[in-house]
C-alpha cells in the first residue's frame, strides 16, 4: 500500500512533514510517498537515514496557500502538491492522501477531483477527540465542512460515522449521539427534532440527544452535529485544554515549594500533557468523497504527522470508502423499493 | 430595593436557596424576599440568625417542575413560586426575580407575564463565563434560548450584550465577537456573513469573527452566537473543566509520592478548583423582556445562590432593562427615519 503525504501543506512544511514521514516509515512496512517540490524534499530527506524504496518522492512544484480561494486554486493549480496528491488517489496510485494544507482546498479537491459518493449530498469532516477519563476516543461528524445541515445530511453523517468507528476503532455497534440543548426528545430546532425521529426509526445504535457537558463522560461514540456546532466543540475543547495546561504550568512553578510539589508529580503532569496533546490523535478524514483523504491540523509537527499516518492505515486498509458506498447504495435501494411498494398500494 | 428569589426552584431547593439568601443578606443591605411555600421556608429560616426585616417571605404554595410543559405551566399554575415571583417584578414589588427553576418556564414567564421589549423579537439568555487566564469574564449571548437565529436576532443580542457588559461589568466599549468557524470575513453560513456586515456597519465595537479555540484568550467581551452554539460552548467548557479537575484529583492521589506533591501544591490546586467552579460566576439574565429576571444553574448550592444575588445587584440597580428599552427605541426611530427619507428621495 502506498500512502501519499502532502510535503508542502501546513505551518511547518516541509521540515516537520518530512521528519514525521521518516519516523513513521520506521514503524510500518507501507510505502510513504512525499508529494511536493522534489529538490526541497530531497534536501530535508538528506538529514535522515531512511529506506529509499519505502520513502519516495512525487514531484509537484506548486503549492496552494491558506489565503487562496479553494475552488479556484484546485481548478487552476494542477501542479500543486494538493492536486497531484488527490489525483494519485483517483488514479489508484495511492491508497490515501494526507495533507495539513487548507481545509477548504482539500474539501474542494475531494469534491472536484474524486467526486461525491452517490447518495451522499455533502461530505463531512470527521474529527477524533480523546475521551480524557476513559482513555478512549469519539468521532465528531461534522467537524466543520457544513455550517448548516438538513436532516438528510445529518442522517448521512450518522451512517458514515458509524462505519468509520466500526472499521477504524473496531467498535461493534458505535453509539450515535445527537448534540442538542437537552437530552429529552423534542429538544432543539425542527431539523434536530426530525433527525431524532429518523435516527430512532433507523437500524443505527442511536442513544438519543447528548449535551456538550456530558461528552467527556463518553456518552456516545459518534458525536453527530452540524459543522458549526462540531467546529465549536472541537476548537473549544482544544482551547480549554490548552488554557488549563498553561495555568497549571504557571501555578506549579510559582515558588520553591510548588516546584518541589511539581517535581514529585512530574510523571502525572507529563501524562496530563500527553492526554491534551492533539497531535496524539491523528488527522480528520473527509467522509463522503470517492477516495480516502485525511486533513491534518495545520500546526502539526513531526509527531502529529507520524501519528496521522499510523492512524490512517486501518482507514485505507479496511477500505472504509467502499463500505460507505455499499451502505449508501443499499439504503437508496431499500428506500426506492419502499417508495415503489407504497405507490402500488 | 427588593430582590425576589424563587425558594422552590432547582435541585437543592429550598434548603440551599434559603441558606444562600441568608448568607447574601449578611453582605448587602437590600431586602431579599423568598418566594414559595411559606411554612417550608420558615422551617429552613429557623436554622439561621437573620434580620427579619431584610429576609422576608412571600407565600406561593405551588411549584413548576422541570418535567412540565413551560407555557402551559405558566398559564395554569398562578400560585407557583415562578409565576408569583415574576408578577412581583411586573407589579414593581421587586426589582428583580432570581430562579434556579426550569429555563423554559422562566423564559415563558418572561414572555407571557412581562412581555418583550418593543423592538426585540426574541429574548436571549446571557451567560457569564470566566476568562481563566486573565481572571476576567465574558458574556455568551445567546446561551440557549433560541436554537436558530436570524440576522436581526443576532443584532439585537449584540445590542443587549453590549449594554449589559457596560452596566454590570463596567466595561467602556465591550468588544463584540461573532462566533464563527474562522476569523476571516466571509466565513460561515449566510446568516453569519450578513450579521458580520451589519455589525461592521454598526456603531458597536465589533472585533470580527472569533473562533471557539481563542475564546479563553479573551479575544472579546460579548461572545455573540445562536442559542445552539452558545449552549454547546457553555456546557462544553463546564464539562471539560469538570473532567480535567477530576482527572487531576485522581492522578494526584495515586500514591504516597504524588500525595506529597499534591500537599505542597494545595493552595494552587484550591485556586484552580475555585476558578473552574461555576457557582462563582452567578446566574444568567433573560435579556429582552420588560423586567429583570435571572436564571440560576439548577445545581447551585448556597454559594451559587449567594453569588447570583450579589452579581444581580448592579443589573437591577443600573436598570439595564430600561437602557435596553431606550436603545432599541432609538434604533427603531433612526431606522424608520432612514426609511422615510429614502422613500422621499
Amino acid at each position: 500500500m502506498r500512502i501519499a503525504v502532502d510535503a508542502m501543506g501546513g505551518d511547518h512544511a516541509p521540515v516537520e512533514v518530512v521528519k514525521g514521514c521518516v519516523e513513521a516509515s520506521r514503524l510500518i512496512s507501507h510505502e510513504i510517498c512525499l508529494v511536493g517540490d522534489e529538490p526541497r524534499i530531497r534536501e530535508e530527506l538528506a538529514k535522515y537515514e531512511y529506506n529509499r524504496n519505502q520513502v519516495t518522492v512525487k514531484h509537484a512544484p506548486d503549492v496552494i496557500t491558506f489565503e487562496e480561494a479553494p475552488v479556484r486554486a484546485i481548478r487552476t493549480k494542477k501542479e500543486s502538491s494538493m492536486v497531484v496528491g488527490i489525483n494519485m488517489v483517483k488514479d489508484g496510485e495511492a491508497a490515501i492522501f494526507i495533507s495539513a494544507g487548507s481545509s477548504g482546498a482539500i474539501m474542494a479537491g475531494g469534491l472536484f477531483i474524486l467526486g461525491r459518493i452517490p447518495g451522499i449530498d455533502r461530505p463531512a469532516i470527521a474529527a477524533t477527540i480523546p475521551m480524557l477519563k476513559t482513555g478512549g476516543v469519539a468521532l465528531i461528524v461534522d467537524a466543520g465542512a457544513n455550517p448548516e445541515c438538513k436532516v438528510e445530511n445529518l442522517m448521512q453523517f450518522a451512517v458514515m460515522g458509524n462505519l468509520y468507528c466500526k472499521s477504524v476503532f473496531d467498535m461493534e455497534a458505535p453509539r450515535i449521539g445527537l448534540v442538542n440543548m437537552g437530552t429529552e426528545a423534542g429538544k432543539g430546532s425542527g431539523t434536530l427534532k426530525t433527525t431524532y425521529e429518523e435516527l430512532t426509526a433507523s437500524s443505527l445504535n442511536f442513544v438519543g440527544n447528548v449535551e456538550a457537558r456530558d461528552l467527556q463522560e463518553s456518552v456516545c461514540d459518534v458525536i453527530l452535529c452540524d459543522g458549526m456546532v462540531g467546529n465549536v466543540l472541537l476548537k473549544n475543547l482544544e482551547g480549554t485544554a490548552k488554557t488549563i495546561m498553561s495555568i497549571i504550568q504557571a501555578k506549579f512553578t510559582e515558588n520553591v515549594r510548588t516546584k518541589m510539589g511539581a517535581a514529585l508529580l512530574l510523571p502525572q503532569i507529563r501524562e496530563l500533557k500527553k492526554m491534551f496533546d492533539y497531535s496524539e490523535y491523528g488527522g480528520a478524514p473527509i467522509l463522503g468523497v470517492k477516495g480516502a483523504l485525511i486533513k491534518m491540523h495545520g500546526s502539526y509537527k513531526a509527531n502529529g504527522v507520524k501519528n496521522t499516518i499510523l492512524k490512517a492505515i486501518p482507514y485505507a486498509e479496511n477500505n472504509v470508502v467502499a463500505s460507505i458506498e455499499e451502505s449508501v447504495a443499499a439504503m437508496s435501494a431499500a428506500a426506492s423499493k419502499e417508495e415503489e411498494s407504497s405507490e402500488q398500494q
